[in-house]
């Protein structure tokens, strides 16, 4: 712990917004009867997963072995790997291994791919499509497969799915609702098929406060910090923002405003939505035009240009993207550095 | 060294390829009589910054002090910090630094800029804007600024410009006469000003093979492994492409390929003139349509898809963003493991 700055760029977390956001999401899971068992890719921190277990957390989301290494090895025992790996001869092994000390569930959206899982020690979650058309089964096939998988050894847990299109400024509703459906046809298909649906898992941060009834598990990530997608789709406001990339002040060329986080410290995510590159906390009207990868150039709108080696706030577009290109969070509180926390899980994509 | 792949997904660098570009763009310089100082912020790797430097590289081009100081540890000793830092005591302090084992060489585009360097050892390079639009002074304004920064105590190198509008379908050939004319006026307002314009450097990979005459210094940085881009540019065939992602088939879904190598693995760029988020280097029809976190959706348009568990090599667009997401090359040559590189500049944003 030091009060001494890191260089610019780099990540700070206002800890009072991280901790509050944190708890009322929480309370609302505990209210809606949803367990919460948030998606940690998007921090990729022990110390802020430990927080939202202590919040009442049932366990975590993670998206690849490499993160569930990571996270078990810091003591978390309840793991779902919501991505429908291919298991290896390799990833077999290690699969086994994180069994030992944890409670491990996997996607699975194919039945070689579920073959894969049997005798691992891991629990099987069938993964469907709920309008995001990404991975996952129709929703009326989720029976069959898991009454396959099920034949074929694999104990199935129930059924999930991620829907990824609610990230859209008119479709969040919307999106909410095709998770709704999906995930109850899904259920109905399994129970049919002779298979207890067991957990049904949806969530994403923009759906989230949607979210449908019959709905027992909710993963969403992003929330914890939220990002300029999210402050764009109305999610959440400035003042919910719990990450930035502080960034100095390098250049005043042609009138513009030039800052030192490019794509290597803030992600190039644009969606097609997106008003620009990114944003500034304190400066709302302002947009980032240009980024390449260690400049970021904004219009500042009708605002005067912050003076030279200045220290600007920078909201990335896609927090999970950024926070995975550092190493550590610099922790304010107050406005004062009370902590750093390492990105433990940072690059493992694997 | 070792025969055991690495899991999906990684980046692999095929050797020969790199060896022989490396050495094509060498002896074009050389023919030429322009100066090669590569950008390593492409590929942050000590064991390529060495055969560019063998291939006969003046010296190295840095984005950061922090790439500067991995680099200058490794043992390179003539760094241009292509940048306009704005330098604080803290980063005054690590140049100074620098400076006791190598030349440095930083760029300004403000008198303000300017000062900060002077006192420390460094040789200051005036900025200009060719066209990109994102730092740099105007070039006309060049012996202006270069004056006033000498007044100050700066030792002042040269000029340099990026013609980053050369990452264009149609504009390569004009950026690479605007970087032309634009370095030309800003030597001659140099030199009515009384300072000699010494080092003119320019040069991106999409216009390095234009370069105007005049210019005496080259500083290309994706060309070593191009990408995506440069494939979709017309810059370089699919047989000059030296680093892939291998990535593995992990879902068939909706009767699309969805492949591992997400975002977090990738990049997120895609500029307006991309046809997707990455291709594959051995289906040249196929796009990445959906780029997620760790998945990739590929449309084959009408080839079969490749089958569960396999794996396929995914080319990204942008080939500095993927390198910045990973910790280390699995070199290949003839289809064979053969070493393996660390990117040790990984992260080095400050």
């Amino acid at each position: 712990m030091t009060d001494r700055l890191p260089p610019t760029p780099f990540l700070a977390v206002d800890l009072p917004v991280l901790q509050s956001t944190i708890d009322a999401v929480a309370s609302w899971s505990d209210d809606r009867g949803v367990a919460l068992r948030p998606h940690v890719k998007t921090h990729k921190s022990e110390e802020i997963a430990r927080m939202q277990a202590d919040a009442g957390a049932v366990g975590i989301t993670v998206a690849t072995i490499g993160e569930a290494e990571v996270f078990a090895q810091g003591g978390f025992d309840d793991l779902f790997i919501a991505f429908p790996l291919w298991v290896d001869a390799a990833r077999a092994k290690r699969l086994t291994r994180l069994c030992r000390d944890a409670a491990v569930q996997v996607g699975f959206d194919s039945l070689a791919g579920a073959r894969n899982l049997v005798g691992l020690g891991v629990r099987g979650v069938v993964e469907v499509d709920s309008g995001h058309h990404r991975s996952g089964v129709a929703p009326e096939d989720a029976g069959l497969l898991a009454a396959l998988a099920s034949d074929a050894g694999l104990d199935v847990a129930g059924v999930f799915t991620f829907p990824g299109h609610s990230y859209s400024p008119t479709g969040r509703l919307a999106a909410a609702a095709d998770e709704g459906r999906a995930l109850a046809a899904a259920a109905a298909s399994m129970r049919t098929a002779g298979v207890a649906p067991g957990v049904v898992s949806g969530g994403s941060t923009p759906s989230l406060a949607a979210l449908a009834d019959g709905i027992t598990e909710a993963r969403p990530g992003v929330y914890v910090f939220n990002d300029a997608q999210q402050w764009e789709l109305g999610v959440c406001t400035a003042e919910r923002i719990a990450l930035t990339c502080h960034a100095s002040v390098v250049s005043h060329a042609g009138g513009r405003l030039v800052v030192d986080s490019g794509s290597k410290a803030l992600g190039a995510d644009r969606a097609g939505w997106a008003s620009g590159f990114g944003r500034l906390l304190d400066h709302p009207e302002a947009r980032i035009v240009i980024l390449s990868e260690h400049h970021a150039v904004v219009d500042m709108a009708s605002e005067s240009l912050p003076p030279l080696g200045s220290t600007v706030r920078v909201v990335p577009n896609h927090v999970c993207n950024a926070v995975n290109l550092a190493e550590e969070y610099a922790v304010f509180s107050g406005g004062r550095l009370v902590d750093r926390w390492a990105v433990s899980a940072r690059g493992m994509n694997a």
